[in-house]
C-alpha cells in the first residue's frame, strides 16, 4: 500500500538571519568559526546589535531538507515548533508554500520564548558560521508528534540538533517506534561534529538500533567515531547501519551501502554560501531513495542540489532542483 | 558651519517580502503590474498565503535610499515609524547597522496595527510588483519629526508615497521649514505614478514652493504633467525646481539643471529584480550633489548604484558602491 507522505522531517524550526562578515569579526566576538554554537536570547540580542545589515529567510535544517523535497513534488511534512509571532508566520508560511504538511501545535503567543533564530554570519572564503538562538523550538515535546503521520510516511527524517533539547529525544523515541511498526525507515543527519560530542552515546545507540539511513559529513562522522582516519569512521558505520552518506565538501559525497562505496562527485559551482548543503545534499539523495535510485545516483542527486544551494545566500532552494537533475542526466 | 547630518530620509518604514511569481500570478489575483498599491492587513494576509516561498529584506523606499548613502559613509538620518515588534526590530537593526541614525519613537506593542510589510512580486521579466500593507508606518505624525535634527542636515529627502496619510503631509511640512529656516535644502521622490495621480496638486505645490531637487521616473513625471510627452513634462518640472532628476529605465537618466539638460547612462548589468532602482538612484546622485559633483557625474553615480541594486534581489545594496564609483572612473 502505498503512503499518503514520502518523508517527514523533524527538527528545530527557525528563521535564519543571514549575514555577510568580515575576517576579524568571529575572533573579536569570541566566535568559532564554521560550526553551529548555541546561545541564549541576550546573547542573541548583542550579536544582532554587532552585526551588518541581514536578510531573514526561513531555515532549520530538517525544514530546509523538507523544503527542497517538496520543492521536487515529493509529499512532506515537517515537525519543529515555532511561536504566534512573526517570525513563527514566517517560517510556517514558507514551508506550507513550498508545499509540505506542516501541522505542529504552535506556541502560544505569551510563551516567554520567542521562535528560534540562527544568526547565520558567512564569511568572505563562503563558510558559515552559526550562533543559533533556539527558542520554542527547544520545547518540542512527544505530544507534538502525530503517530498518525509517522505511520503514514515511508521515511522519517531525524535532525540531530534536537538532541539538544531533552523532552525531543523522547519525541524521536515516539516518531521512530510509530515510523518502524508501520514498516516505514528512519534516517538520521549528524548535524554538527559539537552536537555529536554532546550527545555521542544517544546518537550511537539510536544509528546501532533504529536507522537505515545516516546523513554526516567527514567532521560529524571523525567526532562519532573518535577518529582522526575517515575512512575507518565510515567502515564502522557501515557495519552499523545499512547505508551512510558522508559529504566531504569539494569532494562531493562517499556512501556505503551492503559493503560497497560509492563515491558521488561534487558539481562545479561558484560558492556564494555554503549554509544549507547538508541539509540540501539530504534531499537530493532521499528523492533518490524514494524513486528507486541506486546509491551513486541518490548521492549525485545529493551534491546537485546541494551545489544549487550553496551557489546562493540561504539553505532554501532558488531554483528547479528537477531541472537541474535533468540538467545532470539523473532524470 | 558644517552640518552633522548630510541626508535625512523621511517615508514609510517596511520590511519587504519577496517572492518570485509566475507570469499569470498577477492577473490571477487582480493585481495590476509595475506598481505600487495599498492594501489592507487582511488582503496581506489573503496575499501571503497565495504567494511562494519568500525572503525579508529591509525596504521602505527613502530607508533604501538612506541605507545606500550610508553604506556611502554619509552621515544620514532616518524618520519612519515601526512597531515594538519583530519586524520592527529587523528594519530598525538594518538601518542603524548600515551606520544611519534612526530615532523614531516606536509604535507600542499594543497598536493595532503592525511593522508595515511590502509583498514585492518579482517576475519572469525581473519588473517588481508591489503591494503594501502601511501598517504603523501610515502613523508617522509631525511629533516624530525632531527640528533640531531638520535643522542639523544639509538635505532632506521626502519620499512621495508618505503623502498617503494626512498626519505626515504635516510632518513634511514642519521637517521642511525647520530644514529651510537653517538653510537646508529639500529633495523629493514622486515614488509611483499612481501616487502622484492621488496626490497630483500636493505634490504640485510642494514642488513649486519648497523642492531643490526632484527624484522622479518617466512614468511619474508623465503622470505629474499630465502629459505622455516626457520632454514637456520635463521642461515644465525644470521651470518650477533647481534639479530635476528623471530615471528613464534602460535609458539611464535625464538630469535638468539651470536650463541645460544631461544624459546620464545606464550600466550595463544582468537585471535580476528592479526593486529599489529610484531608490538607489537616489543615494547615488544624492552622495554626488554632497560631494561637490556636477549633474553629470551625480546622474551616472545615481545611475551605478541602480546597477548595483538591480543586479541582486531586495533593495539594499550588497556590493561596496565606492567600489563601484571607482571602477566608473567617477570616484
Amino acid at each position: 500500500m502505498t503512503k499518503p507522505l514520502k518523508v517527514v522531517g523533524i527538527g528545530n524550526a527557525m528563521v535564519d538571519i543571514l549575514s555577510h562578515i568580515e575576517d576579524g569579526f568571529l575572533t573579536e566576538h569570541g566566535i568559532e568559526k564554521g560550526i553551529m554554537t548555541l546561545i541564549d536570547r541576550e546573547r542573541a540580542a548583542v550579536l544582532y546589535s554587532h552585526i551588518g545589515p541581514s536578510m531573514e529567510i526561513s531555515g532549520g535544517s530538517a525544514a530546509n531538507t523538507i523544503a527542497g523535497l517538496a520543492s521536487l513534488g515529493v509529499a512532506t511534512a515537517y515537525v519543529g515548533k515555532v511561536k504566534d509571532d512573526q517570525l513563527g508566520e514566517i517560517f510556517a508560511h514558507d514551508l506550507r508554500a513550498q508545499g509540505a504538511v506542516y501541522e505542529t501545535p504552535l506556541a502560544p503567543a505569551d510563551h516567554a520564548a520567542e521562535t528560534g533564530r540562527c544568526t547565520v554570519m558567512v564569511s568572505p572564503d563562503h563558510e558559515r558560521t552559526m550562533n543559533t538562538y533556539l527558542g520554542v523550538s527547544e520545547f518540542l515535546t512527544a505530544e507534538d508528534v502525530d503517530t498518525d503521520q509517522m505511520a503514514n510516511t515511508d521515511w522519517i527524517y531525524l535532525e540531530g540538533y534536537r538532541f539538544d533539547g531533552p523532552d525531543s529525544v523522547a519525541a524521536f523515541a515516539k516518531a521512530i517506534d510509530a515510523c518502524k511498526a508501520a514498516g516505514g525507515k528512519v534516517s538520521v543527519t549528524l548535524s554538527d561534529p559539537f552536537c555529536v560530542e554532546r550527545h555521542r552515546d544517544a546518537f550511537r545507540e539510536l544509528i546501532r538500533d533504529h536507522v537505515d539511513l545516516l546523513f554526516c559529513n567527514e567532521h560529524e562522522m571523525r567526532a562519532m567515531y573518535e577518529t582522526e582516519d575517515l575512512s575507518i569512521a565510515l567502515r564502522i558505520a557501515a557495519a552499523e547501519v545499512e547505508t551512510v552518506a558522508c559529504t566531504v565538501g569539494a569532494d562531493g559525497a562517499y556512501i556505503w551501502q551492503d559493503g560497497t562505496e560509492y563515491h558521488a562527485l561534487a558539481t562545479d559551482v561558484d560558492i556564494v554560501d555554503v549554509t544549507g548543503a547538508g541539509d540540501l545534499f539530504a534531499s537530493g539523495y532521499l528523492f533518490g531513495v524514494i524513486t528507486g535510485r541506486d546509491p551513486l545516483t541518490c548521492g549525485q542527486m545529493g551534491c546537485v542540489a546541494a551545489g544549487e544551494i550553496i551557489s546562493h545566500i540561504g539553505a532554501r532552494p532558488e531554483a528547479d532542483l528537477s531541472e537541474l537533475f535533468k540538467q545532470h542526466n539523473l532524470l
